[in-house]
């Protein structure tokens, strides 16, 4: 692991997610790497760690340890303090932030803070499963080429309709908080994981669409102007960008197929 | 307004939504009602209600009072104790749900419980998203008639594949639940918002595929033998289920197209 990771040998948080991609992961990854709070990556850390990311999920279990069946990974494990007690485990990109947000201070300075951070994160997320269903608009479980000629018209309307509806959206909400957030940080004074969690679905975006997303830019002036710029640079964020744990996008909710970006 | 609805003649609760469907609305609906606790449905209750739900999404909005914009209804404001100060607003289902669910007592009984609620609300949730993708797949801003052909294929995966996912996953969950829960309640001992949520979806698949849903009920022995009637027997649920106040389904999230179910 790298040093930059904390000093901590036995993290006590796991995450549990598919290796190799950035995928729902990464949004949880990037709230780890921003606030320089070790955790293990166990899928990515280990040969048989992706075996443990399965038994997770495995559709007969009725849970483990005191813990509930999960529908999906990414899946956080939140290791006891008290050594023989079970570990926590949680579920849901959104479940998992809004858990990890206070305790990483990434959640603002209060309630109303707390709130509008979870609010815009889903946000958020809505538009990384439109991005994902772009490709997959009629069955998840089947190739992209057993639905591409849906995935043409969704595509049409994704980049005309949903896209500048999308960003927009958050240009506006940086917008209304540019005196406290200087278009750095959607809320508030600070950086927050709906910060890092709008920064990677633009990222994916800009990787997945590059000719739509460079006809658009400029309509975004604090998104692409100031925040994105900005959140890429931030200590932390910085480091884990330059180094081996992020992983490229690739074929997981992102992926570059040209016929269906801009022609 | 009902009497049952609690004395409170100015409830500091107020559900901004789209009037006359259930919509994501009946969420943060049942919510109240399963707790007995008071609140404005500002859209339904008075004539010039749905100006309010317009104007809080107008696209040229950077916010209001303090509040962020919001991307979509249902939102929650939330009246100051204060009289002058500004009210709150947050949107999102989950995360007006995460703000109410303590406040409600219905979160469960400490923070594992709270996070599992939360974890599986976002997956009953996405279930009611897919559900309504079936009928809108390439564009929502569309007519179902101008993607009838795609909503027929998705149709088909979404009664062969996702529904009995889903479905076993619930099952799963009261399963492994059942000491504390006896099939009643998806976490620990009492009814949450979890159960509220799951419980409103599975209401709405009935409506909208009921040819499906009546071939598949006796595969899931504690959803449809226990849950689904037990919690509509509970009290403040029997209530508002026979009131005016719940609308019917209707061409909303959930529609009865015959051709989309099980032929």
């Amino acid at each position: 692991m790298a040093a930059n990771k904390g000093a901590c040998t036995n993290p006590p948080y796991e995450l549990l997610y598919w290796p190799g991609i950035p995928g729902r992961g990464e949004f949880i990854r990037l709230a780890f790497e921003a606030a320089g709070v070790s955790y293990k990556d166990t899928a990515n850390e280990s040969e048989n760690g992706v075996k443990e990311v399965i038994a997770l999920i495995d559709p007969s279990s009725t849970g483990t340890d005191g813990n509930p069946p999960l529908f999906a990974p990414p899946a956080l494990r939140i290791l006891s303090a008290s050594p023989g007690d079970a570990a926590l485990i949680i579920y849901q990109t959104p479940s998992i932030l809004s858990y990890l947000g206070p305790k990483l201070s990434l959640a603002g300075s209060n309630e109303a803070e707390a709130q509008w951070i979870l609010s815009h994160t889903l946000t958020v997320l809505d538009l990384n499963n439109e991005a994902h269903d772009v490709h997959h608009p009629i069955a998840v479980a089947k190739y992209y080429e057993e639905q591409k000629e849906e995935a043409l018209k969704k595509a049409a309307d994704f980049r005309a309709v949903r896209v500048p509806k999308f960003l927009g959206f958050f240009e506006r909400v940086l917008k209304g908080n540019e005196e406290k957030g200087q278009g750095k940080y959607l809320v508030g004074g600070k950086l927050s994981y709906a910060d890092t969690t709008l920064w990677n679905v633009l990222s994916g975006l800009l990787f997945a669409f590059p000719k739509e997303m460079e006809a658009r830019k400029s309509d975004y002036k604090l998104l692409f102007g100031t925040f994105y710029d900005s959140l890429r640079e931030t200590s932390g964020v910085k480091e884990y960008l330059a180094s081996d744990r992020r992983k490229p996008f690739n074929m997981g909710v992102f992926r570059h197929y040209p016929e269906l970006d801009r022609q």
